[in-house]
């Protein structure tokens, strides 16, 4: 038989890229990106005049077809192989990125009449307009006593589907009537592709409080938050629930000839971008966790039972890996505060020595924060530059810094902050193992990853775990070519099984950070610290960061 | 009579000043600055290999005298008078700045012996290495009750004298055995002029305990805090203590020749740099407070009763004004800390913007900032950068920063830091007015005063009080001439009452800021979130700011 292929596609926060993977080995035979040309939506909308609150964060959906249109030819022109043997596509997304269409399945904000309309467009996965909507279902599982229910994590997100689509109903109610759907980016891709209503487990699972054995919440929880909300589920989420590994649908004549695919070939159902690189890196043991560094970072781990851990979503089990349930968590800005802090924060000299001396700016940074000893700056941060996910699921949080002198140079600030991410990393990590789950080595997966080994290593000292980097630089994007080979089947040269699929098509490197021990032993102390002040600023004290928040709102 | 004219020395943490100023009117005739050839000494020692801890800041005492022999000949010949007719000199100084003098005067640290040793040269007011002596101290009041003695202003800094003579006789005990006299760097300047080794009030009350009535602390407070100190005020601080008005000295023959001015003319006695500002900017009303705004500031207030407060520093009578009791505290950073910000965090885009607009780049800052309504960035800063005087006394407390998110500007960090000065500053004036103290206006004088409107506004909208800015661009070198035409007298062409001089040498300008009452109120809400940010990171949770500090100093 020939060689066969899939397409995997991953749409991250500032773009959507492509890779065409031989099935046999995993092979990347070619890749391509785009950028989206609207980008990240903060300041003004597209028509040019309206301006969005703070918090807000939209995209355009006419960016994620342009992916398609770009990419998936050039990917097929670059590898010079025969479009016939291509198997299957798969699609990861950023989630929860959701957006209201019609009953042709076009987005809402392409009619001229609601363009202006803010939640008409696409609400971004770190969209925080929610929060008011969050803290009300968090009162509502309060009250009923299901904040510890294991869907819920502990505490609802502004991030999550229904603050996002709440916040529609409650600012234009006309938008939410014309919807027909409510999609997940990641599902609308899929829906463009095969025409199906269905949906995948994943997003449903973590994003909207679906699982195999109750469904979505029941109508009555709803009608108590809203009542035009009862029906939600029914009337806003139609199709089935898809598990990973499924085929969702197949390619339609229409998209096969735009796209220059053959038509019928396998769709699998989208995934959670973070989630994708699970597979794509190789990991199938419950004893390897997976660690997503990008602009935000994702750790997902597997587990044979049931737990809930406060910011910690899952509980559904195949969501990633068939017949375990997975769980994620993870810090909302990562690679975000390390971009903020070198566009706001780094004077002129460094930038003219990192150019003089041909260094990217964060290398530079890097190899001058790398030969600081621990605590010797006295610097603590706490990474909450975008709001708070694990502990204390709260998107008014922000950003904290203390310990600042006048001697405080930038490289000291700058590894404060790496150290704050790999604090609540470890955060998240203790909540894991304190719920059974046994990990022996940590894979990591993104750009971070293989960039930067300063921050490598202060993950693996600070988090006590041998760090692995994954082979592929596209975890992402390898994974959902898994997906798609594994929603083709063996019959058509794919894949029957997870574990077939991910040990043919990936493979591990020998990129590995040890910890070194006395930092370890030194970190141990200053995590100590770290967790007080997370505990004072984003619980005990909270009210602080709160009422700044009222005022800066009311402004 | 011809007209008669007076010298007065500024002396600031990086540069010496003189004015010459016509007694008649206090016209500045000339003016003349030096910059300190080694600048503030903080991480290597002169001798270019002995590097200092962390905390440490020194200064060379022959930067002083380097000072004399350029900026006084300068005065007089650039002024073109006649230097017979010049009456008097005096000098306001840095405070506590300490340093350790042999039998003839000479600093220790001039002996090729001692020239290493860190301990032997002049300790900078800001030099905060006494920390753990300042410690004992307050351990020691607290056990005998004596903390809230007006004296010690509810706790003591390791800003005064005792805690950094103490660390000198720990670190290097034979330094301490070595110094025949511990000098205020002012006193010891009236000490080169005069041969007098008579000690001003000034400096004496606010660094040493001393007042009129009970003279300094008694040898058993010292033999409690070291058997070592227990005769330290006879042994080591020698001489009677002067009134400000008085004459210390006059003149020697030897330093007249190398000055170029008549032998025998008054010395007054040295005044603590920022008191100095409080006679210069025409302050002698029991209404006008002062604030000096350097690179740290000053609030001085006059009352007619003593009171005691937490770094409320003062209780001694006519340090400042004949017959009132003068009260100063202050922060410890505050044109450091703009400074720092500048430094340290401003990107390479607003340097070039600056550039390219020919604004200094806190204009440009200010500029921007100006534009933000109060409370829009949602940021809060405490501006312990280099500790904290007022209200927690605690030079281990560092700078924090809270409420960053990824939109977080360069401009909306500096006006943050603008507002946590003018909230401390706040802070302040709320101890005197709750102690009966009543204020009319306050008098801002310094640079910041004179060069920065959006600061000032933002203070007199955070102090709710109208702020005049002060005449003289060099108030308290201006001070400094009306002490040497005080101790000079009318006799001689002088002055004899306080009042008299300050109403013919001074004037207030029109220059004037008023509450705008909308940000106020506002300011009056953020208020009340920074002071409750204040008491958790310095004083409820302070143990954060601490036990990062014992990190570092483990590091």
């Amino acid at each position: 038989m020939e060689d066969k292929y899939t397409i995997g596609l991953d749409y991250g926060t500032l773009s959507g890229r492509a890779v065409l993977v031989r099935c046999r080995d995993g092979k990347n035979m070619a890749e391509a990106v785009r950028m989206y040309s609207h980008g990240v939506i903060e300041e003004v909308m597209p028509d040019g005049k309206t301006c969005l609150p703070v918090n807000w964060c939209l995209e355009a959906p006419s960016d994620y077809v342009e992916v398609l249109d770009t990419v998936i030819p050039e990917v097929i022109q670059k590898s010079g192989i025969d479009p016939v043997n291509i198997i299957g596509i798969g699609a990861d997304f950023t989630s929860c990125t959701v957006l209201p269409v019609d009953a042709e399945g076009n987005a809402l904000c392409e009619r001229p009449e609601f363009a202006s309309r803010r939640n008409a467009w696409a609400k971004l996965w770190k969209h925080h307009g929610g929060q008011k909507m969050a803290d009300k279902v968090n009162s509502q599982l309060e009250a009923q006593g299901l904040l510890e229910d294991v869907r819920f994590g502990g505490r609802v997100s502004p991030e999550l589907m229904v603050p996002k689509v709440m916040e529609t109903l409650e600012e234009d109610p006309e938008i939410y009537e014309a919807a027909d759907e409510f999609l997940e980016a990641g599902d609308w891709i899929t829906r463009l592709l095969t025409g199906s209503h269905d949906r995948s487990c994943s997003m449903a699972g973590y994003k909207m409080w679906w699982n195999k054995e109750q469904g979505y919440p029941l109508p009555e929880f709803f009608q108590d938050l809203d009542g035009r909300m009862t029906d939600f589920t029914k009337d806003k989420l139609p199709g089935k629930i898809c598990s990973m590994g499924d085929r969702i649908g197949t390619l339609s004549a229409e998209w096969a000839e735009r796209l220059g695919l053959p038509e019928g070939i396998a769709v699998s159902p989208t995934i959670i971008d973070s989630h994708a690189g699970f597979a794509g890196s190789g990991a199938a043991s419950p004893k390897q966790m997976l660690l997503v560094l990008g602009t935000s970072s994702v750790l997902a781990a597997l587990s044979d039972r049931p737990f809930s851990g406060k910011g910690v979503l899952g509980g559904v089990k195949s969501a990633i890996v068939p017949g375990y349930y997975a769980y994620e968590s993870g810090l909302a800005s990562v690679g975000d505060l390390f971009g903020w802090f070198v566009d706001q924060c780094v004077p002129a000299a460094y930038e003219e020595e990192a150019k003089g001396r041909s260094l990217n700016i964060h290398t530079l940074l890097s190899e001058k924060a790398k030969k600081l000893k621990v605590g010797q700056s006295g610097l603590l941060a706490l990474e909450w530059w975008n709001g708070n996910k694990t502990p204390h699921v709260n998107g008014e949080l922000a950003g904290c810094l203390i310990g600042m002198k006048l001697t405080t140079k930038p490289e000291e600030i700058y590894r404060a902050l790496v150290e704050a991410t790999a604090f609540n990393t470890r955060n998240i990590l203790d909540i894991y193992e304190e719920n059974g789950v046994k990990v022996d080595e940590i894979i990591a997966s993104g750009g971070i990853a293989a960039k930067n080994p300063f921050l490598m290593q202060i993950y693996a000292d600070v988090l006590g775990k041998k760090l692995r980097v994954a082979d592929s630089g596209q975890a992402a994007a390898l994974g959902s070519a898994i997906y798609a080979a594994l929603a083709a089947g063996s019959k058509n040269g794919g894949y029957d099984t997870y574990s077939d699929a991910v040990i043919h098509m990936t493979r591990l490197t020998d990129k590995v950070y040890f910890p070194q021990k006395e930092n370890q032993e030194k970190y141990l102390k200053l995590y100590e610290i770290y967790c007080r002040f997370s505990e004072v600023m984003g619980d005990s004290e909270s009210r602080l960061m709160q009422e700044l928040h009222v005022f800066q709102q009311g402004e």
